[in-house]
């Protein structure tokens, strides 16, 4: 058996990129913390029943799935939000309500794999349950905002909608209602094609030309960044929501949206806003984080509707974008390594090692006696910042010598003051 | 569809308790990454061919293992070593060697589940490849000691042993190289089933009373606590390697081992040293972690031996210990509830929120004015620390009302003093 690959679609995370993975988990993580969503962790595997019938046939397709020892239908985690709406259903005397959790774990899809695509993938998601009130649509915004922040992102731009206001907008322009989805379908994708052959779609669809100038003036309004939207759209059935979010993302400080009437994202899922964001010097990652208000999904188990809102950022198109930002480092996982010099000294070495773990300071040791040379070269391919050196000499004075493995400079300093020197 | 249950022998982790788990995986991961190990990732599914055979027939039947859409035999993660080896397999120039790595992640096993059993588990591994030092293995044993310390657990015991002093200890005791391993099969169970019932299944072996004797005064040297066993077990092949262990946990300051001659552990894997740690306050839990050192099983995929030495902890069996020894928190897991009193003074409640959670205070905001007794409910429910209420009256002197919602004391502390107030 040679084929050590893993398989197609999956990837091995080596200590550098992991490492990198966890720094950007741990910053997403205190920001939802902060937030005050509260972590809530799911199976990888489900019965296939909670999954089936959630994702459309195209999803059907992609999910994973096989008899179990005991002969049960199962399914892996496909996505986060059918195990959140089956947690919902299971405990209903449990949660808090609003609900507000988060979740950041991988989820597998039998996808074709391509650049940026990848069959096994970590989805970072929050929601709130519970409740009807735009409040929680802009929350949900700002704190994927802030986490974007934490990251390091410094531009970012949060596209904003309400799937009323798409509905509103079909009817105001006189687009027939069995139309208005497939026309919804053509508007968002005008960043992409364009406005000639938006248009031609539109026609096709039997749209007519009075009805599309129409929907293109009002297109224009939204596309000014607005706070005064509501009164511009005043006919337009969901406009107020929309002013209503845009009021609540300013009082949270967050200025970096842009109504968007033209943007739709899945509308068999989502009720009322839906945002996505993305990169202006990273475009070409398209959305990394997206979401909206879903008040009809989260009934599925109960039977009674859950009103909710919620976004995602997709972790590994994120990562991908960072390391084009240059905001993520790929290689500072260890911060000093005690070289062996002389087997006489273990003990001491042993001492220092233990000293400055205690400290706080990462700390590895060699184990043999080998050539400096070989010690230096394992420490530059784990990418240690400092080696610290005692040998007969140093020993004599109870000093070291500190060799900073970045810039080649080295200075001597007493043993007592290393924990001092390496943590400051 | 009304089973919104997980699947058997699968868990849903609600918030407290996710969060508690969060908490002891960081703090096992920051003493991992003291230490100098390196995060690894490798997928939740390889090629059923990678897995298949390295885990016994027993191994073979519990895992999970499907064919996938195109038509592959995949299998699901079991354990965290053999992927380990198909990845020093896999990029031999790309790793630091001896590569220390730490790998985190849940498994799963088709077991039947009882109690402290789940078909999905998590395990925390370490482990130092490339190097046969005995110095890897002292390093391997105080990591995981120092772990269970920053966990705040006060008493743990690391039993240890080697796989060739027990080979020498029947060679010794003239027991029959055929009969050998099922005799020390039969003294590792001396703590649980007491020496007479080992004596009657040595005898059963056909292992002599004189043979026994000798056997069982060999292990009182050992179970004696001493650093001088090279000298008593001057006979013993493996002696050697035993004391050497000792010597080097002493310079790392491990003093709570014990030398238990008949601790045998995995007889198929290991190679040199073994060991597993117990916490006599909650003994009845066994073995929390374990592992020893296993110099012929990562060369599977590359044909060479690969000399390893690792441990593992079993995290969710000591979650359950760490419960029961009352050093888990399984409440806290927000800060402040900025109460909404009066929709008016929504836009101050808003930025007292983000005041705060830019301090990093863990700080959530009740949407609607309901009653304030809902809102505190809800603030119990979420195990919340603080309230803070701005009403008209505290909003006219710039203050807010700052209670406690363990002790029900409260204060007025002025707005701009919060962040002051709420971090200390």
């Amino acid at each position: 058996m040679n084929n050590t690959q893993p398989l197609k679609g999956f990837r091995d995370f080596l200590p550098s990129e992991a490492e990198a993975r966890n720094q950007v988990f741990d910053k997403v993580r205190t920001v939802f913390e902060r937030y005050g969503f509260l972590p809530l962790e799911t199976p990888a595997i489900e019965y296939k029943e909670v999954l089936s019938g959630k994702y459309g046939k195209e999803g059907e397709k992609l999910m994973y799935q096989f008899q179990d020892q005991g002969g049960r239908d199962v399914a892996l985690r496909y996505d986060l939000t059918v195990p959140l709406a089956r947690v919902i259903a299971q405990y209903p005397e449990d949660l808090p309500i609003p609900f507000k959790r988060y979740q950041i774990a991988p989820v597998w899809r039998a996808d074709r794999p391509q650049k940026g695509r990848f069959r096994e993938f970590t989805q970072c998601d929050i929601d709130v349950v519970g409740t009807s009130a735009i409040l929680a649509d802009a929350e949900v915004i700002a704190c994927l905002n802030s986490s974007f922040k934490a990251l390091g992102i410094e531009d970012v731009i949060v596209r904003v909608n309400n799937r009323k206001v798409l509905d509103g907008l079909m009817k105001a322009a006189d687009v027939p209602v069995k139309k208005s989805v497939e026309a919804i379908r053509a508007l968002d994708k005008i960043d992409k094609i364009g406005k000639e052959a938006v248009q031609k779609e539109l026609s096709d669809l039997g749209v007519g030309a009075k009805e599309q100038k129409k929907l293109f003036e009002l297109l224009e309004v939204g596309l000014e960044d607005s706070a005064d939207i509501e009164s511009k759209l005043d006919e337009i059935e969901g406009a107020g929501e929309l002013a209503e979010l845009v009021e609540a993302l300013l009082d949270m400080e967050v200025r970096n949206y842009r109504i968007d009437l033209s943007l739709a994202r899945g509308l068999d899922y989502y009720t009322g806003t839906i945002f996505e964001f993305i990169l202006p010097d990273a475009a070409d990652f398209g959305s990394v984080a997206g979401g909206g208000r879903y008040d009809k999904l989260l009934g599925m188990f109960s039977g009674k509707a859950v009103p909710a809102v919620g976004g995602s950022i997709g972790a590994d198109r994120l990562l991908d974008a960072l390391e084009e930002l240059e905001l993520v480092k790929y290689d500072l996982v260890s911060d000093v390594l005690v070289c062996n010099l002389d087997e006489k000294l273990e003990e001491k070495y042993l001492k220092v090692v233990q000293e400055l773990r205690a400290a706080g300071i990462r700390t590895d040791f060699y184990y043999e006696p080998v050539k400096l040379d070989k010690q230096l070269k394992y420490a530059d391919k784990k990418s240690v910042n400092f080696a610290v050196l005692i040998g007969e000499e140093e020993e004599k004075t109870e000093e070291a010598t500190v060799k900073n493995l970045t810039t080649g400079k080295q200075e001597r300093v007493k043993q007592k003051d290393l924990v001092k020197k390496l943590k400051g």
